[in-house]
């Protein structure tokens, strides 16, 4: 199965990046100045539990595509008042945003992806925006060939769309492309477009011990990390 | 001026690889076995003649976008009855034409992209396709924050939203960003944007000693290396 498939699409958060517990960090960080003492924890769930609901009106083709930074910050605006934080400068609420450009990378991220670009062509495929990825990039020396995703597709994971413009802008078929993911309904939906998948478990993604379930089909490869990954795959 | 600028974009046939030199080289290589004695030079200097002209119902808005190795194997097609060529096999013409993904870079490249990476964001904003771009970096050793170009902007240089596309994946506005190339109208065409310009001089592009000649309106660098710039720019 290796020898066929030629490209590695990425879901990044939660599977390469722990989103929660930098989430968590800088907003506490931020708003501690300003006399809030937080749960961090608690508002980096609530912030990313707006995320999925954010993107229904796009997905569903009543409202125009926008990058994911325009949902992030309007998520930010709806949860402040649930913390009792009001009156936080702009500024500061821009900063705070751009946290989602500032997440840390599991420790296996960087090390099995250096792997896995000696043998296929490797791309995230996630919901989030170029510069967004660029900026997890830099920070966690993840190496792609090139940045795929919502933004060049102008539609939101699970669409169909997302997937397939992946495979076409490296000219692939989708059998010959592996999405890896640690959320079952992103590698359903893959599947369904005729992708392979790869399940990685990330048992803490949502705090010690919460993580995601593998979808209930079979998958083509179940990793417990992306380094495990590199092994299955022979990189 | 080097302290606003966030972002460098670079043309990347002729500014950043030796097109010429390369496709001569493969179309000898290809056409050889077959029976056919070419002047490469001579066809490489056809091929690209017809790229241009290739693209203007695109972007006059008369045929949809489509990537450029379609436009290439289309220039392929019509070039190679000059030659005296006809029923070369077809995987053997799909090769070829992927020759655009095997181009080598000018000596100062690479390591005048890994200067300027540390300091600025980087992407080519070429008018080849996804990719064309990673084949080229793969080859070469460009280390790429993004692969922007016309591809993202389904459009064609120089047409403006192809520049004003690649500053928008940035979150930037033109006035941090800079357009290197080795080309006038390219320039021209970023400048009248409002992206900062950068001449890179390629004295040999089309054959030794004949490379293009900067704009006539300034710029606000004058290269001739990416070493170079990268110096200029204090990188």
């Amino acid at each position: 199965m290796a020898d066929e498939i030629r490209a590695l699409f990425f879901d990044v958060f939660g599977t390469l990046v722990d989103w929660r517990t930098s989430i968590a960090r800088e907003a506490e960080a931020t708003l501690r100045p300003l006399g809030y003492t937080i749960d961090g924890g608690a508002f980096a769930d609530a912030w990313r539990g707006e995320y999925q609901p954010s993107m229904a009106d796009i997905r569903e083709g009543r409202e125009s595509f926008c990058k994911l930074d325009v949902l992030h910050r309007r998520n930010l605006d709806r949860i402040l008042p649930r913390f009792g934080i009001a009156n936080v400068p702009e500024e500061v609420l821009a900063s705070l945003n751009l946290a989602w450009h500032r997440l840390d990378a599991w420790r296996d991220t960087a090390p099995g992806l250096i792997r896995l670009k000696q043998k296929f062509l490797i791309a995230p495929v996630s919901n989030g925006n170029i510069s967004l990825m660029v900026g997890l990039a830099r920070r966690n020396g993840l190496p792609w060939d090139a940045i795929l995703g919502a933004e060049i597709a102008g539609d939101y994971k699970p669409q169909p769309q997302v997937y397939l413009s992946a495979c076409a802008a490296f000219d692939l078929p989708p059998a010959q492309c592996m999405m890896a993911a640690a959320h079952a309904n992103d590698l359903t939906a893959a599947a369904a477009c005729g992708l392979r998948t790869a399940f990685i478990t990330r048992p803490d993604e949502h705090g010690p011990g919460r993580g995601g379930k593998p979808p209930a089909e079979p998958v083509d490869v179940l990793a417990i990390s992306v380094e495990d990954l590199a092994a299955k795959l022979g990189a």
